[in-house]
């Protein structure tokens, strides 16, 4: 892991904390906070780790984008830096970890994308969710784009449209979250879902958590000729064989990849 | 804005209200009534209003297509008459004000499809909501398609399979509507959550809602495609620097569009 | 109906029950159930039955593939097996029936993809759910497919990456099954949702359903261009012109077909 200004790369046995590390501007999206955290993802993905913890020091997760970095640049800077961080969500996407979000105080605009970018995210009950840019004057486009497919279409309305916070639980009745915990068990529940999703075969894991968002937001047929081709195709690997050797045998399975 | 027989058209501040009234035809969809309702969103795009409430007078929001009108057409005709409905129905996601349904009694059929195509819908607690061809000879297709994207796909199947109405409860919880008030309490209601989602810039909500629906049932990859060049396009409004600004130098922001 | 070996096949008035049955292999899906299933949906798609009931005797709904049927077969092989499961899961989706599943026990893997494939799903209390690759080494890449359309997307990942299962009560909040009833009360919740999913015009019916599942993931405009055309044309049919008589004329519908 290189070394870093705005963020924390810690790695506990299989799993790698990347913690958001600018806690005096809540965390917010600088293209150097971005740069950053797309090298810790990018160079996560080539390690043997399984998990990724995505969490943020401070008060807040993140307040989003920061506007004194926006409001100094012209059309294709800005467009650059909105490139510089779809790279950032799509890349959570496509590592070959599972990555969790640890969310606490608020996570906004772009850091409600993360969120939602995010495989799987747990809150602590205190936590907030917001598109504040409904309340403002420059839209949030880009994080609309997860947080619709992860809320229904009137909730992602009335979100992206008011600017308004909302709570941990309905942020879970909403599926924006996987968990809502008192606050002070926040640690617990997230290496617990982190290790009852990261248990298995990591190479069978991986393919399984990429095809996922490949088949997503297709016309079905579309999405079974992706899943089922991959699918045949991993029934010859290792893993699956060993899956299937294990369940047969009546033995625990080994994996080796 | 214009005459109307079949409906009326109240600019009220900065909202338009536009109440459907064929209350003894339960405000059904004749061509003559959906033409109107077009006519009247039209004209409303144009104006400067921020909000638009579409209510329903009478003991119910809308029965859906009126079958007087409808038997009586062969195939060109009823297709007319659809085309029509769907321009509608396509038309009040493409105004560029927030659009929020006030349903009350029952919104069944082609009147259940103008509550999932209204951006957002408060409901009173005894609403109902139905896409009653199931139960009969003429199925609910086109009603379907924005309803399919407000509820979840067992939902849709339910509710377009069985005919039977849903109440306002599990409208809410399916995520039909965005809330559900005492029957007296449903006009503050409505404007509490239209004046939260009209505040701010116009011409950035605007342009937010339209880009919404451009992006919304696509790959992941495609919407961001869409939402990327909104979002650094619209970093150069007045708006956004504006917006940018007054959060900088810790003032209120003033709107100019 | 044919002969088979690993299923039951019973005509009951208008309903054909579909009965797994492979209670010692836990109604798992190997290539041969897999092609009786198949055969009995098609032989069904031709009859005139209104409905079809998806049930498993013995202790589970269904585990899934058989390990000892896949463990021994090459790429190829494999590639046939789930080409074959593919073909069921989209063949029930397009019999002009309305298919329910009576879910009890387990429904694992593929049994679970079943479930999520069938118009509608009635579960027992005790009933659970789980897409068990995800602790193993072969992913649940195919049965995601649909079950990924029927909970949000923070959910699917949930059940795929961890393996683990839900209970009903979590199943009927995602949008997995569309009741939960006490064990006991299962077949009268079966038969009472679909006797509601089946009244009216069978013709009108079979072109509903088989229009929803032509018109879901798809961008709404293009849904709405399949809709309309489907809706003007079943405008002239028999079953809408006495959905529409029968109405304006207030007297009960005669179905002809």
């Amino acid at each position: 892991m290189g070394e870093y200004e705005h963020i924390l790369v810690e790695r506990k046995d299989d799993t790698v904390v990347i913690t958001m590390n600018r806690p005096a501007r809540r965390n917010s999206l600088s293209a150097g906070h971005l740069a950053e955290l797309l090298a810790a993802f990018t160079d996560t993905a080539r390690s043997d780790a399984s998990g990724v913890v995505l969490a943020g020091a401070g008060p807040v997760f993140s307040a989003g984008h920061d506007f004194a970095d926006v409001a100094a640049r012209d059309f294709a800077g800005v467009r650059e830096l909105l490139r510089l961080c779809t790279d950032l969500m799509r890349t959570v996407q496509s590592v070959p970890q599972v990555v969790i979000a640890r969310v606490h105080g608020l996570a906004t605009a772009a850091g409600c994308q993360l969120v939602a970018s995010c495989d799987l995210a747990v809150a602590a009950s205190s936590a907030g969710f917001a598109l504040p840019g409904g309340k403002g004057g420059w839209f949030c486009h880009t994080p609309a784009v997860p947080v619709a497919r992860a809320v229904g279409r009137k909730r992602l309305m009335e979100l992206a449209l008011t600017g308004d916070a909302i709570d941990a639980a309905t942020a879970l009745e909403w599926g924006l979250v996987n968990r809502v915990v008192p606050d002070g068990d926040l640690d617990d529940a997230v290496a617990d879902l982190l290790a009852r999703a990261t248990r298995g075969s990591r190479a069978s894991k991986a393919l399984g958590k990429q095809t996922l968002y490949a088949q997503l937001d297709r016309p079905e047929a579309d999405a079974y000729t992706i899943a089922l081709e991959v699918m045949a195709a991993a029934s010859q690997t290792p893993a699956a064989h060993e899956g299937m050797a294990s369940f047969l045998d009546k033995r625990p399975p080994h994996w080796r990849d």
